[in-house]
């Protein structure tokens, strides 16, 4: 449990009474009731109203609503508020102002506009936690800490530059290091002086998205992620000073590419995020980026702290979510182990760029509206649920591979096609195996594997100091890793094994990669399956020939059996999807990037082999299916996000809709866009 | 009239002498007599040859220009040529430089370039106008004052920073109403002191053509309005110190976005402008421009100042103007309510960027082109018709809205689309006037509107000050008003009148607007109209079901009728077009936008029962109409820009050509690209 | 011969052992051997190793490669290194850094980054091609110089902009002249001291990829290209001072649109060039480059100093080059007139941003690659060819204008249309040629065009001094000459010339073009031919009527005959293709741009009825041809680019293939990507 005090899944989210008149508070309060919200998130962007001069704090309107809310049974989740720098110090300190890519020092404006090594704004965001700790600490409403706000965005200036010759000097100790990490010699920008090193901007190394070197480009991301880290940690260490009994959190962005998610969940003390699909996003990729953040604290439970209950403003096209639809993906989440269900925002702002952002309270300021309505219909369940849900975990036999520093190599590369995007090669695969009900988890590469009996790394490009002994390790231990076409290339420097790709995992695989050829957008190969006992054919429904494009790797066996080669081109018979036995496991490669069919029943045979079974059987893709587990109790998420109603076989009988009370048996149907928790 | 001195349409346009040898002079007044020229607009880019230092003013070329023209029958309209300042001042003076919006201060270039806040501009320019006012003031060959040259651009520099405090000073006069109007404590963007707040631009702001503050970025469009019109307004004085009798103005740009060309034209004796429509402008949005043009000055005839006799240069594909296109096209202008008929320009330029723009005489230099015959009989026709055109009038009963300020906030507006373009929608609805053929005035939020029995606001997202309640007289009175979706949400400042959707505009559509939903480009709804008596169909012709997209309001009734619903998704059967009886008169409301099949329908019936009749009968869409009356006396233009002779209907009998003195009975036949000026 | 010491076709390439530990350089020169490779080009890029600061020269490395490669058969091809400066240069002097067309003062990164007239970059970037000329001037294993590398792009620094008010003055001497020139009086740019004048970028004159002033534009291009080839004459001039018997290079890019190559030319002994086509690049266009590069120096053999042996890395999608693409395209290079076959690189790096461009040497590091194979296989025909090929000629007897200083006029130009891509004009005609199998010769404006029965001149835009008269005599004597609509506009400096297009040959073309018409992208007109005698039908296969678009030129007849005229729109009947008698030849011009298949009949015509004959006959268009000739012997190339076997008619009897010793009859066959070199 977040906390004890609140021994349910949380309802409520962001809530702005500082743009309101006083009038409005009261009728606020009213209608939280009706929604049954029980946690507010306070704070966020209000640091210019509390501190309005750089000696001056004024806390009034905060305790004041903090009471109100506590005393009409809402909680609080408290913000920092440091997310954004008030304008009297962007104006007296301008050292809190970034410098952009493009080397220009921003005025004031916007938001998360901070330089994450600016005295001022360290100073000034610790000294606020610390206040605020002291201030809070032992208010009863206070149930956690947000500290301050979708972190982001990298900075340019002279003290970035600087801090980060000192990052690099602790990570690499003299120059001569560093010259070699970034292969320096390459286009002569040997570095005989520390102070020659110039951060690598869109005046330096990197134009058009591209980077000369991509050593010094992956580091300064390290960098900047550290840096904001950094800040996260000064505020962090305040509020533990005083609370120690308190969660802290800061709401993540899912697959936001800049920072390092891996690296900041061990300084958090429970994950949160916000989810903002849009109505193209396919439903797996959001299941994906639930598991995702579940996985960066190893399965603890996460918080959902922002989704909109109904539209958003920065989208292109800002669709409304059909009827159902924001219970769906509210359950969806904690389906995946969210344990709270928390909206941006609870009022909808008047002015400025977020005011056609939905909100539990529309601009009509009334509880008569749909997206009312259908609130506190969700808010009325949750009551219902109590505490059958919180703190349950997902136990997944089958695992995927997500790392940030490896996306980031790859994303740099100058060749060999611009075509490749990590997220959706891991998404493809993470795809296939929602398709066929597989229960996954989302690891990164520090990840203790011994729990599962699947391990797949798509596009494990850059294989970091002792991944490849882990992986290896767990293969001959018996499991099955799968990986594909550009893995195994280079080090945690972006560096290439010599030798021969796939590099450290050569051994592994039994194949040597020796060509990789890029394709146009709209030229494909094709995978032609191999006749048994190498080939995949006994799985029914697999097909002869499968279509593949991207990349493909022109490999050789060396140990590995070819089960699957090319149909096309000079390539023709090569290899095109192997299997090594190694100790008691197996290692796979998939050569290219295949057809969504190929990998839904590739995958399938694996899970088969391995006796990872569905969590259903007999149900469409459009059902997702989730199993959190709590004392020993399971609790089956069935989820339709089709707009008919579908049937489901389930493994077994007995289980009662914890919704309705409603006993089934080996089958249910769930209506479009329904949702059954099922408990056993 | 313009001018008594020369009381007939001008024919001319500009003439730049100063780029040729003497030798070409005599050779330009021989042609200008061929092609019956009679107004040259002289000095618009002048400047560095009239001062070529800071204390040198030298106009000997102008006075015998000017003399040699008068001499010769061709009067002047005469620039201030402020338009460009000289090097030699960017060098001595670098004020005058700009700051873009990326925050660079810009070198000597270009044109349209001076900082409107930069003294030493403004100083020069206002010199400049004394200077020239003094000197031909009592020049008989001289017209009209021309002043600058099609201003545009904003500079955000730090003159104009503090010339922005102070501009806030004067409209909020404290720094709590800016805090208020811009909604700060939305990302704690509170000031608490006026040297706080910077100019919105891509470093503060505004990034990717967003704005993170609608209000700041308002205000700004507003200050740079209002900026560069404080230039023109100290030129305009000079001049009229000098030359009370003279018209004085300056050339606009139609639908240019960034100047209230409804405040500007208040500080102009008469509106000008330049046309230069593309070969895929629609000939409806061009003749809604003109219409808007003359709507500046509530009517009164404005003057053509620019266009070209073949072909642009600065477009992507230059196309020819086709035979007789040129013709068709002036005439157009005066059709609805040019005085003059003016080029860019009477000779071609042979160096620099616009030399392959068409002119009057062109690079051949002799008369002996297709191009200079088509100016030459234009001129000879324009003689012919002498003073019976210019000085008449229009009288419309349709009048659609066109407000400078509402178009910025809806274009700024982060949600619910980035589809939805303000000029565009109007133009649907004209368009569909326009195929009609029913006069149309366009007319500001100033306007008086007891003239009109229709009028017609698209995309009302902004209501100011007063501006509800004048609607609500004209409807109660009698009237007809139409809006749309997002209407009536916002007040001058951009915030969100709460409370329910339209605001303001609630009680006189008798809707509440609920919801709105974005559509994505390739999504469609439908407009499925209900039957009579609520319905529309007693229109023959109407059909049963219409395509609707863009945005798809869902609305409630509250007193309006509903005569359309939507036909898909799940707010299918809610109201889609509705009615409200409002005193004497009605306000309709259309929730999406409709194809054009169904504005032309649904508009011809709502003119219809006002008795506002088309002006001429059966008549195809390609044939333009639009009447001028001087004396009594009706001029119906038809102009056909199709490429088949069409036929049209009469009102009435009885009328006659001017242009070639035939009299006509109740139907004409108007060749392709044919022009007909019927006088009854 | 480039040198006596190695009289063969020279094999290698790019060398950077620098990047290395020692123990791979034994195993460089095992393989280089087994790939025949004896040419490696040294000391691209190792500024920084060489001159690690100020004061410190250290050659060590550099004395031990070339003595080590020399000792193993292999010569040096040596660079200077100045291509990209060291970091403590950029530190210590940061006048070396480019300020962008932005105008950002760049900081270190990336290569070819050096202002062209720092003087830091100049006193430096000499010194060093002093110390290795006097280093190495007597080392027997070094056979050319390369200087720098790739020069390219722009700088906009103070420096620059000073030492372009100096270059204006040797060029125009008076401001007087440089307004005319540039026609300021346009604009009101007039400049009355130099001072005023400021570089033409994004803060000036040139924005969006358009310019204000073309003259002011035109001549920044000249003088950076200038500026940059005056870097180059520093190390050429300090190089020769010490080896005065060794010739001098630089690797140009094709057709890379910044410098002005046949300028340069006349500085280089010796004319290199780096070969980088993409998959999707027509073989024709790469062969017109060839021929561009033999051009440049007038049909002097050249190098082809790089290309990549299977894949490169910054294209978009890098695709494999397919087995035997490699030879075939090394063949190309030699047929067109390359006396060397080199690659970048020998080895592939590790790190930075070139990792994944092919090499010679693969990571894996071994022979038994594919790619090895191939090169080493190529390498061993190479030495079998031994001196047969080198220092052999073409003759050919029809010639195509390239220009640079019209090319960025004619994409400068604000009109007539966007489409407008002179290189792809001028490949058209090429391709046309190509398809016939007609030998071609790229000439620039300063050649001798006497020994040419053909001189073809598409888009002829800028004619220069002396150039229509140079045309005109080579016409009257008998030449046929062609060229295109929008010819003949402009002067030198891009200022129209009065009177009539096509200005300075209008009396040569027998034409008046009255009007330009542009087409949109969707919108074509159509040729018809006119029968004989006029017109073009007596060749067989000519069609009635071909397509047309982009610009059509509205042309009268004045002396000229019309061989075919329009088929649409209100020129319908113009004429489309006249042609001129004028003395003892004829001149023609294309009013319009035809299709391929026009151009091809068209230009077959024209060639047989000068008697220029096809190398092959009956021959497809993948059947490249081209021929050599040495020592009164032939040397016929023939290049199968298809996937399929071809047959192609000899002209003659008795020739002998060199790469296989088998004596041919009056017909070959070549397979799929093969390559004949037919001696007689």
């Amino acid at each position: 449990m977040i906390s004890s005090k609140l021994p349910k899944l949380w309802y409520g989210g962001d809530y702005n009474p500082e743009q309101w008149e006083a009038d409005v508070w009261a009728e606020d309060v009213r209608m939280f009731k009706l929604a049954g919200i029980d946690i507010a998130t306070l704070n966020v962007f209000s640091w210019a109203l509390n501190q309005p001069a750089e000696d001056v704090y004024d806390f009034a309107w905060l305790d004041e609503t903090i009471d109100r809310l506590y005393s009409n049974g809402v909680y609080t989740c408290l913000a920092t508020g440091t997310g954004a720098h008030p304008a009297w110090m962007a104006k007296k300190y301008p050292d809190v102002l970034r410098v952009d890519h493009e080397g220009r020092q921003r005025k004031f404006g916007g938001r998360h506009n901070s330089c994450p090594n600016s005295p001022a704004y360290r100073k000034f965001s610790e000294k606020m936690a610390d206040k605020l700790g002291e201030r809070y600490k032992d208010h009863p409403g206070v149930l956690i800490w947000h500290v301050s706000n979708e972190y982001g965005g990298y900075c340019y200036c002279e003290r970035c530059e600087q801090a980060f010759r000192t990052w690099l000097r602790n990570r690499y100790g003299t120059l001569d290091r560093i010259n070699k990490a970034w292969n320096t010699r390459f286009w002569g920008h040997t570095f005989y002086d520390w102070d020659e090193i110039v951060v690598p901007n869109a005046l330096s190394e990197e134009r058009g998205g591209r980077t000369s070197f991509q050593g010094i480009s992956l580091d300064y991301r390290r960098f900047q992620s550290d840096s904001l880290l950094e800040c996260y940690k000064l505020e962090h260490r305040m509020l533990k000073k005083h609370t120690p009994h308190l969660p802290v959190t800061t709401n993540l962005m899912g697959t936001y590419p800049e920072l390092d998610y891996f690296k900041w969940a061990k300084e958090m003390d429970i994950v949160s995020w916000d989810n903002y699909p849009s109505l193209d996003t396919p439903f797996s990729y959001t299941a994906m980026v639930h598991d995702l953040m579940r996985g960066l604290k190893s399965g603890q439970p996460f918080m959902l702290m922002e989704q909109t209950p109904s539209q958003q403003n920065w989208q292109a096209y800002n669709t409304l979510k059909r009827p159902g639809v924001m219970r769906l993906w509210s359950y969806q989440a904690v389906a995946h182990g969210a344990d709270t269900v928390m909206f941006f925002q609870l009022r909808r702002s008047i002015g400025a760029c977020e005011k056609y952002h939905g909100a539990v309270i529309e601009h009509a300021g009334h509880e008569h509206t749909r997206v009312f309505r259908e609130c506190a219909a969700l808010g009325s369940e949750l009551q219902q649920l109590g505490d059958a849900v919180p703190d349950s975990r997902i136990q997944a036999k089958a695992a995927i591979v997500f790392d940030w520093e490896n996306r980031w190599a790859v994303e740099m590369s100058s060749g060999p096609t611009v075509a490749l995007d990590y997220v959706k090669e891991v998404h493809k695969y993470y795809d296939a195996l929602f398709q066929n009900h597989i229960q996954v988890d989302m690891v990164g590469t520090d990840e203790d594997l011994s729990a599962y009996d699947l391990v797949i790394a798509p596009v494990l490009y850059m294989v970091k100091p002792g991944w490849a002994k882990k992986i290896e390790e767990f293969t001959s231990g018996g499991g099955t890793f799968v990986t594909t076409f550009f893995s195994g290339i280079v080090n945690e420097n972006d560096l290439v094994v010599t030798g021969g790709y796939p590099g450290e995992l050569r051994n592994l695989l039994g194949i040597w990669a020796e060509e990789i050829d890029a394709l146009f957008p709209d030229q494909r190969n094709s995978i032609v399956m191999k006749h048994p006992p190498g080939g995949l054919k006994h799985i029914d429904g697999m097909k002869d020939v499968y279509d593949c494009g991207l990349l493909c790797d022109l490999i050789h066996l060396e140990g590995a059996e070819a089960v699957a080669e090319y149909g096309q081109d000079f390539y023709k018979g090569m290899p095109a999807v192997t299997v090594n036995k190694f100790g008691r496991g197996e290692a796979w490669y998939a050569a290219t990037s295949p057809e969504p069919s190929f990998l839904q029943a590739w995958l399938a045979r694996l899970c088969e082999n391995k006796g990872i079974t569905p969590l259903v059987r007999n149900a469409p893709g459009d059902l997702e299916a989730s199993l959190r587990t709590k004392d020993g109790k399971e609790l089956l998420f069935l989820l339709n996000h089709g707009s008919e109603e579908v049937q489901a076989g389930l493994l077994k009988e007995g289980y009662t809709d914890l919704l309705t009370g409603v006993r089934h048996g080996d089958t249910v149907t769930v209506p479009a866009k329904g949702v059954m928790i099922l408990i056993n």
